[in-house]
């Protein structure tokens, strides 16, 4: 027992100091180390894993909506970089030159790419020429730098994964449809794989993306009550073909610049993922994300049978479940604490007794629930149980963030709110940019999201009492 | 017509021009395309979809094999790198350095990772520290950059993608072991996967990697007769593991190094792809690594029925198979050509009579083949047909490499054959580098790899007389 005490107690409750808590678990369930570049992390084995089952989650959801994955490269020279004038602006200040190559100086700067937008515009000005070519949907998995001063794992990273997006279009209307189609699957993915709710809804134009004419994004609550970027899906209009020259000859033979959009989703959203659903024992993953979806732990291993039992057990379900098991000498109890401290949904406890029943026994991570199955029919019945773990999680997810939803029509409820209950706040907004830097300024709070499909009419702006032009998502973020 | 002629007479004949006819290639089936950045390449969506299923092939055999994805970082110090000197003497003349990050001059300089074996070593010092965390088992799928003077699409480019497998060890027999079960991973994917056979076996010290005690090679032969490197396996015994310190304590509690292996295959593969099968129509790509297995061509679009009927039958067979299609209103000739440049394995043609007669026709691209398929059971029949393609292509590769393999048992003979017969050689060799020089000053071919097995006792050296160490495989390469 004294193990298990200590085993729990290396993570740090999460209601006595959130931060440590999370550097716990990211250290304790493997998921990252500290690399010798400051603020670039090494994804371990079980962190690497969840950012797979996602990938092949998110792309799936690509393919079906009929985008293609390419490779750009990695530098963009600083000309390239300077076309948009707004894009460099945004990206410049944070990004790492390359100054020398093959023992040479270089004669002009290189940047690893903070985002691709300058290389899928340029490869674009090349490929595209006639109506016949579009649309082009295409999208790449890579991982890109930004220098950070701050960092922690997943949240902020110099070096951090992600896939882009970058389509372009023949107008702007085919753009727009597509910068919210990729919205709502950052939404479905959010919630059918990682099981977590989120608002969504347009930046305002001081949060919105470098070149941008509107970029769309899906926030996350996280168990603190702070928001998380989980995605964004940008429109840039024919701002980036202007600055590239990307025409194509319509079916009139007239030149006319094409409609882009790009959106991306990055490994902050195992970040988000930890933070939504892990608790004091560490993590909790959901089901479809999980690297293991159920453990097999064999109960008093060493009498005769048991080991044969579950060694047959663990072949019969691997076929159906991602499985891991630990027949190790340890005791049962310790085995118990590291996997629910990995967030492994479903663990299995197969001894004797349970052989002898010809039952097995199943115990849910999130609330513990214990059940008795006959192993006849089990894979179905334990489908059924991951399945509804899913739900649940997802409900209790959508209740947590729900529940710290306030709305305030002045400042002093605003006031009131974001300095005494963590969470998002709804109030109108009156546009003006001052309005929005008070809030930040006085309250550490930012403009999440425009919903204006709840706008009230004749309401007025709840920091300056100015007529309101936009409901705004308010709340401290990560 | 004129159409048609004007598709294939863009491609240069191979025997003609095999450079051009290669760039040709390439360039028209839109495989890849070039950046602003002097030797990176960008991969377009054809290109890349052949990647992703060598990755899928790939990192099915790695995890069949028990390893661990993981994801290091891009950069490393400058520091770290020169730790193990033979190593940082190989790789830091063609390194990419970055001095500045977010406006700042760097204090040291990082390099972009031209290989990983500086930060797998590091953070094996970091995490292992028992037997018990012995053997690693990692790999990771990135690209790296070498900074290269002369570059040519897949086969030598300034920034390419590839596995690097990094395994560490309790002893050096198990990661002898490890280093030859890769070797035959990477033999048993180019044969099953790409229909490629090689040749295999030890380089020799001027051809080893750079911090390697031993390297094993596969290597194939393109139709020039040339060799591509096509994948490399080294052993590294314990020479990383003092430079970086990596210890563990074994079951008495002494302190050992560990041993290690790093193995990898590139996107030079699909260089490989082209050069071996390609003819002089376009590319020729195998059933298992080609975007689509099969092309339907609808003939007679315009007739009553067609469409639909064509259309039932994509459905059916997209279940089963990487189809494509082709329903525009070109003549079905150019979509012949088309799709036989793009090395697409089978066509389908189906029109009115076979409608009536519930036929398809199909029309293998490699050797032009034509089959008249009942509609009934067509899916088995295809897959059939499929498999007989791969192992016929892996057959006229094989005997092609065969054909085109001499022996050389004195210098007369090994310069007669190096200056008038595309191939290999097969020579014994003294194991004095001088004579290594020697072939390739005077005969611009290289040792390719060691075949001792078939060693002859008292042989001597085809090219200085004196008693042979080695038997030698020596070509001309890529």
């Amino acid at each position: 027992m004294a193990k298990d005490d200590k085993l729990v107690k290396e993570i740090t409750p999460r209601d006595q100091d959130f931060a440590q808590w999370y550097t716990d678990v990211v250290k304790k369930a493997e998921l990252t180390s500290y690399s010798r570049v400051r603020g670039c992390m090494i994804l371990r084995p079980y962190g690497y894993a969840i950012w797979e089952n996602i990938q092949k989650d998110l792309d799936r959801r690509f393919k079906e909506t009929g985008h293609q994955n390419v490779a750009m490269p990695l530098l963009i020279p600083e000309s390239l970089l300077e076309k948009e004038k707004d894009h460099v602006d945004g990206f410049a200040p944070e990004v790492a030159w390359v100054t020398e190559g093959g023992n040479n100086k270089l004669q002009e700067r290189l940047c690893i790419r903070p985002t691709s937008e300058a290389l899928f515009c340029d490869h674009y000005a090349d490929v595209i020429q006639s109506w016949r070519d579009l649309p082009k949907l295409y999208n790449q998995w890579v991982s890109v730098v930004r220098w950070e001063k701050t960092t922690r794992p997943f949240l902020r990273t110099s070096e951090f994964y992600w896939q882009e997006g970058h389509t372009a279009h023949a107008t702007a209307e085919e753009a727009l449809e597509e910068t919210r189609r990729m919205l709502q699957v950052y939404i479905d993915f959010y919630r059918e794989c990682l099981a977590i709710p989120v608002i969504s809804g347009l930046k305002t134009d001081k949060e919105k993306f470098a070149g941008a004419e509107q970029t769309y994004t899906v926030e996350a609550m996280m168990h603190d009550g702070k928001a998380l970027q989980a995605g964004t899906s940008h429109y840039f209009g024919d701002g980036f073909a202007q600055a590239f020259g990307i025409q194509y000859a319509d079916e009139n033979n007239a030149l006319q610049y094409v409609y882009q959009t790009s959106w991306g989703v990055s490994t902050r959203s195992i970040g988000g993922l930890i933070m939504v659903h892990g608790d004091d024992d560490g993590l909790v993953l959901p089901p479809r994300v999980a690297p293991h979806q159920i453990v097999l732990i064999p109960i008093a291993l060493q009498k005769a049978g048991v080991k044969e039992a579950n060694e047959e057990l663990l072949a019969r379900l691997a076929g159906r479940f991602r499985m891991t098991s630990d027949f190790s000498d340890r005791m049962p109890g310790w085995k118990f604490s590291e996997y629910e401290m990995k967030g492994v949904p479903l663990r299995l406890e197969y001894g004797p007794k349970d052989i002898e029943k010809g039952q097995v026994v199943a115990v849910r991570r999130d609330n513990r629930e214990k059940y008795f199955l006959p192993l006849e029919g089990l894979e179905d019945k334990l489908q059924e149980i991951l399945d509804q773990m899913h739900e649940d999680m997802l409900a209790r997810a959508e209740k947590s963030m729900e529940d710290r939803i306030y709305e305030a029509s002045n400042w002093s409820e605003l006031e009131t709110i974001l300095k005494n209950k963590p969470g998002f706040v709804k109030a109108h907004w009156c546009g003006d940019p001052a309005c929005e830097e008070k809030v930040k300024a006085d309250l550490q709070a930012t403009s999440r999201c425009i919903i204006d499909e709840e706008l009230e009419e004749g309401a007025v702006c709840a920091i300056c009492g100015k007529p309101a032009q936009h409901l705004v998502y308010w709340g401290k973020a990560y």
